[in-house]
């Protein structure tokens, strides 16, 4: 059961370990229990998905090194990251038998949708208690899990409501990702994509290099791809951890992305395949600027497809009629929480490697870019 | 229109100040402006009985100094201060005519409900937006305003959900307090008197001398009375953001007094009412444990009747008969949120305007100091 990668997330006062490894939750009690001190009591926050497989075996092992282990389940589904299920498990939690005090950990066990909503009840309830991310999706793993982004989805948009609340541990084990079904391992390798565009042109290389382990989910592969990614995505939150510099440049491929998710309706494809859009989208803008050259273009449009990740709207199974309109794009844009007095800001890669911010893109350039995906 | 005390809270990355002063709110749009920036645009969130009075008067003079100003009303009273209401202003403020972003600024204009549940949504809408809190009562000014803390009241309790979130500033006029109902102004003398005993027993002489002026709302003696309460409070977050160590002092005769307060089902008595007796039974408390004498005792008991609180259950016109049982109220602290594991801390008094923190208190000594209050 070994750890194979240890990343510190270096925050003032809050800093904090991601261990990810192989089988390392058969290990979850004793790293639970080193982080929080054998007294803390733990509640397990997890969906009806997960917690089918892993609540009972996750609860023993808790209670065990811990003493007192809750599991709060609620249903699983990105439709019901919002405040109803927020409330509802609030409510829950705050009722337990012995109740809750402000040395209790809250240990989300999921997706993405688990740790926001996961995360937002530890920030909020008994206004703060201590936060530890077991992401169970490639996407939550490279993501999500570290940066202390907590969230609901609003009638008005995705992750409109949250709060920042750093996690005391994240805990990843790829061997969980084995059965990951492939939108959702989609969705994890958008994002890897990215780093390797804003910081690790060489991330790029292990991808292409590994890209059929990887797409065959092969848990070494999975926890290098994964080590690498989390150092990636912990030194830029921990260069700015409240998004008011650099971390927009993970918002790489983000802009015109989220616009087609949300013009496409939720659900009707994957966050990934938004994002590996958006990428495309924004490169051309690059390319349009001469910010770049076509064959950097190119290289990365031959890995998502390697990556069975869509490069054109053509290449979604079902794809529908609004997210080719670009006006309806740029207002979606421009509703955006990163929009900033209604300006749109663009991060757009400028070598490979690196993206700069630019606050200039007109109209025309983002007609343009999504005119090229069909 | 001018500000007679400009009280400074030091806290690393997210100090402001306090303004008070006698109908400074004329100012407002200037205050708000110099605070945020002439280029930010602003929400009031308030309810409907300050809305009524003041909503049209604020929104001009902040639209005049800052541009675009929307005003956001929900139902007064705490009942209101639950989930419902927060996701209906959420909902509200997520989909303004010209959207939020963020560097928007909300504006909480009313007592502690609305600084707690407008502070709440400024936390959380897009993860954190600025936040200003204009007060209108004595609690809110005294004692909620300044902290940092907002929150809603839960199934289980009373602000058992919510976060830490400093305000950019908080402007305090006396002048508004001219109307308060008696009971209002109760809840806010029973903090100030806590706050004289646990850090300044000069204050109490102050409260003594101008009894009469303070308790017919004289603006000018309110103004001093806020501006002396502001800078305590000020000192003692300063010291402790987040409530790990002396900021407990200020939950001076709270540890009963929720104990009452929740024991009697909301609004049978007032917070102050509820304070003032927890007050009493702690000092009962500390004289049995001999860290002060019955003189001390006597002073506090005479103080809080010249301000018209309680000093033992018949003072109340409607004593509810559940509060007298030590045993139910010894079952309500231990589910307080400041409770760690099942053990209740008290704040007690060592010498006049001096506390300390005890965890031994027995259940002995709870009895019969509840026993005292009749």
């Amino acid at each position: 059961m070994p750890i194979t990668h240890e990343i510190f997330v270096d925050l003032p006062g809050r800093s904090y370990n991601v261990s990810v490894g192989v089988d390392i939750l058969t290990d979850l009690g004793r790293i639970v229990a080193s982080t929080t001190g054998s007294a803390g009591r733990v509640v397990v926050i997890t969906d009806s998905n997960v917690g089918a497989i892993y609540a009972d075996t996750v609860r023993g092992r808790l209670s065990d090194a811990s003493g007192l282990c809750d599991v709060i389940e609620f249903p699983a589904g990105e439709e019901y990251k919002n405040l109803a299920t927020y409330g509802d498990v609030m409510d829950r939690i705050l009722a337990l038998e012995t109740p809750i005090d402000r040395r209790s950990v809250v240990v989300a066990l999921g997706g993405g949708v688990v740790g926001d909503l996961g995360g937002f009840v530890a920030a909020t309830a008994l206004r703060g208690l201590p936060f530890i991310n077991v992401p169970t999706t490639l996407l939550a793993d490279v993501d999500a899990a570290v940066g202390g982004k907590t969230g609901l989805n609003a009638q008005a948009g995705k992750n409109l409501i949250g709060a920042f609340h750093q996690p005391s541990a994240v805990i990843i084990d790829a061997a969980v990702l084995e059965t990951l079904p492939a939108d959702e391992l989609g969705n994890g390798l958008a994002e890897c994509v990215k780093h390797g565009v804003i910081r690790d042109w060489a991330l790029l290389d292990f991808i292409e290099d590994n890209a059929a382990k990887i797409t065959s989910c092969q848990a070494d592969t999975l926890a290098e791809l994964i080590g690498r990614n989390v150092a990636i995505k912990a030194a830029v939150v921990s260069a700015d951890e409240r998004e008011s510099g650099e971390r927009a440049h993970l918002n790489f491929g983000h802009t015109i992305g989220h616009a087609i998710e949300t013009a496409a309706g939720y659900g009707l494809l994957s966050h990934g395949q938004a994002v590996a859009l958006g990428m495309v989208a924004a490169f051309h803008i690059a390319e349009s600027r001469s910010l770049i050259d076509s064959s950097v273009v190119e290289r990365v449009r031959k890995i998502l497809a390697e990556l069975s990740l869509p490069v054109q709207f053509d290449d979604l199974p079902n794809s529908p009629s609004d997210v080719r309109d670009p006006k309806c794009l740029r207002r979606v844009m421009s509703h955006d929480k990163k929009a900033l007095g209604g300006v749109v800001r663009f991060v757009l890669p400028t070598a490979p490697g690196s993206v700069a911010i630019f606050d200039d893109v007109t109209d025309d350039q983002i007609e343009a870019a999504v005119a090229v995906l069909g």
